[in-house]
């Protein structure tokens, strides 16, 4: 999915949420222990009740790995399940010397057909480069995240008096265009938020943070937005785990709408 | 293994070596190919081949993930071949926020029974502490890396003068000490080595990039060892594809016993 094909799902749906499917197989509901593949059963009622709300689907690699072959399969069936209009994110932060980036790159994007994928920054541009040769395909570059640690590396200055997730944008904007890269922002703090599409005005941001860590949607979207709204603001646990009930379907569909909602006025008020 | 077990089997083998199953279905000798399983099958003869010159393993998870679930597969039962007197190295550079590392800590160490998993530390502390929760496993943090892009994040200069690579062995031992952590740093410049090992005395480096990426074994081990060796050098390709006939694993042997042999005199000479 390109940006223009984004864009206008963002304005179909005015939407710009992505549900986080950070699938927990000792979270979901009891019932649904006894399918074949509770996983993919969770997921695929999430997908059905969701997905009028939302405009991406990000499954949070890890989730699946923890379950080894099987979670790999309810990975792929997941990935099937998510409707086209659905940009897809495989959130797996991969990085590494470039034969090895090449073959992450070849598991996400051709092994699974996944849209994109986020990747970390540290060992630098030819760690990132064999992502960007699938040219149809995006990079999520982690910049700016919105856990505790982010001060340690990425909030270190540097000698010209920029932060280091100040020189990730910098750098990475000579290896790709807005057209193929994102940056991971985290939402706890908007002001930073504004201060980063100042230097990246066109990008979309995938802001995750939104709900169980805190963030706070209409700042987040006041100093985010851009000409194509440029945010994916993302939720996982407050949507998937609404209810841990029979009804949890219903429940996240309750809380997906919601979301949409404040976001369809957000679009109006702040998108420039 | 414990780093006392990790340095008496350094004593006992006389050797420091470890072996990289990047293991590329693509480029393992055709006659293979027939088995059920030829992956594992070419890890198992190259085990059976190596496993007296050598005391590690590390096979790379991108090679495994990129054949999805029957991949994984391989990786366990290549996991579970692998002589208890190996040190096993999960090289899978994961990190991410709290509940997610967690989820992979599980997956490598859990799920499967790896020593040790390369993590990545741009997201900081709380990143890499749920894989330290496992106290009788290792983390073994990405430092400075031996590829071109290297320069764009890790090099850059703090305002306080420091390299961002040396605020992470900064950082990092505030996290854990040398029985749980090890760095990852590249061969290519021995130089840059024994700037780290000064800051680092006690910690096992585990350097990739002799070999295929031009690293020179003896500059490395002069510049790089301490008291307890505090090296596990790794040669992927320069071994396991020593050969593409029928002779692979011969031709393997070969290789891991030379490397071997140079490695018995240097721990002889350069030993503190």
């Amino acid at each position: 999915m390109n940006r223009t094909e984004l864009f206008s799902n963002i304005k179909k749906k005015n939407s710009y949420l992505c549900v986080g499917l950070d699938t927990d197989i000792s979270k979901i509901p009891t019932h649904l222990l006894n399918h074949e593949d509770p996983v993919f059963e969770f997921n695929k009622q999430i997908i059905d009740a969701t997905k009028e709300y939302c405009v991406a689907y990000k499954p949070n690699i890890a989730f699946y790995e923890a379950l080894g072959p099987k979670g790999w399969e309810s990975l792929q069936k997941t990935l099937k399940y998510i409707p086209a209009d659905c940009f897809t994110i495989a959130d797996a932060k991969r990085g590494d010397i470039g034969n090895t980036s090449s073959l992450y790159a070849k598991a996400f994007f051709q092994q699974m057909d996944f849209d994109s994928i986020t990747v970390t920054p540290y060992m630098g541009e030819d760690s990132v480069k064999p992502f960007l040769e699938f040219t149809d395909k995006w990079v999520i570059l982690l910049v700016h995240t919105s856990n505790p640690g982010s001060v340690d590396i990425q909030q270190l200055e540097t000698r010209y008096g920029k932060y280091v997730y100040e020189e990730v944008i910098f750098a990475s904007q000579r290896w790709a265009t807005a057209d193929q890269m994102m940056y991971v922002v985290g939402a706890n703090k908007a002001d930073k938020l504004g201060t980063i599409r100042a230097l990246a005005p066109d990008h979309f941001f995938l802001v995750p943070g939104i709900g169980a860590q805190g963030g706070d949607l209409e700042a987040v979207s006041k100093a985010g937005m851009n000409v194509q709204c440029g945010l994916l603001v993302n939720s996982s646990r407050a949507i998937i785990y609404a209810s841990s009930g029979k009804d949890f379907a219903d429940a996240a569909r309750k809380q997906a709408a919601n979301i949409q909602q404040e976001m369809n006025s957000y679009l109006q008020n702040y998108m420039l």
